[in-house]
């Protein structure tokens, strides 16, 4: 004896989630027995247009239902400001703090020899003709500080190196609210690097 | 600028689950565009069948995709004994021992008037016809050790009397592996009631 077969089903989907085991798939897929018909209706349906409808901005690389995302064809945005993160995840992020009105580049990635990702296999070679073409004015760099965000950030760097463009990067540093005695010693020693006079 | 919307839908579609917040649902939501179509199509309909398809056994209570559960239409169990669990979901807890043989009755909740639910909001009184016109001999009762769950099982204990029906109840202790020190009180003086002489 086991589960029904369409719940067997969709405990195997929930499963392969990231960070969902066979305990939490059993307990969402029995939960969708207790949800209005309606919000299944539209649970079913995203998820079959999620491939077909979801695609990346030919501009940016955002996530977006149209050629070019909501971002690029914004008028009111600077254009000439273009901030390069990993994922389109991170674009949200920004947009939430609401103060930035450049442009985003999504790269899909970060340098990672050891993983078998090259330069060449993220957005790098569009950012370029990008910045060629768009006259941009400033490249800041937002990605994650990790061996892999810092081995992208220099890449782009030497890329630009000779065009007409600041390159800058999002500051590392103490986190807002954090306990001094938490933070490990590599974000001490960004934290360090980058100080800034107070007067 | 937020997400496209059938990701948008998506992740508020998984926030209607227990325990998955904001980051996870969009995490997950997210992760469905890495995912081969199949298994989108799968979910997809998996969904769009769970309200239609699955039904409760018209005999226990348990999910089926029939009229009847796999379980009571077993003929190789023993349709005198009766285990009496909460949820199908602890059906399927007994049947991975693999050693019980009896057959079932899903209460569909337990005796908790403070929330609302009595007696007879739960499936109490097909129980006891079923021990009168299925020749029941013993009435396991296995439901969780809580006030609602000893309040049901009392009841129950007060329903049966008079009927020629053994009624038992699993045995609540120190759980296999546990070390003593980190048993509450409670589960303690449980185990000291209950306690079996060797011999």
């Amino acid at each position: 004896m086991n589960y029904p077969n369409t719940l067997k089903n969709l405990i195997e989907c929930f499963k392969k989630f990231p960070g969902i085991g066979e305990k939490t798939a059993e307990r969402m897929a029995l939960s969708t027995l207790e949800m209005p018909d309606e919000t299944l209706e539209l649970f079913s349906t995203s998820l079959k247009n999620v491939k077909t409808k979801i695609k990346k901005c030919e501009k940016c690389g955002n996530l977006t239902e149209n050629d070019l995302c909501q971002i690029c064809l914004d008028e009111g945005r600077n254009k000439t400001t273009l901030c390069v993160v990993e994922e389109s995840k991170n674009v949200i992020l920004f947009e939430k703090i609401g103060t930035y009105n450049g442009v985003y580049h999504v790269l899909g990635g970060l340098i990672s020899p050891l993983d078998g990702v090259n330069p060449e296999d993220i957005n790098l070679n569009s950012l370029l003709e990008r910045i060629k073409k768009e006259k941009i004015k400033e490249v800041i760099i937002a990605v994650k500080p990790s061996i892999e965000g810092e081995t992208t950030a220099l890449y782009i760097r030497k890329m630009l190196e000779g065009l007409d463009v600041v390159v800058s990067k999002i500051a590392h540093g103490i986190p807002m609210g954090a306990e001094m005695e938490y933070i490990d010693p590599l974000t001490l020693e960004l934290a360090l690097e980058d100080r800034t006079t107070i007067s």
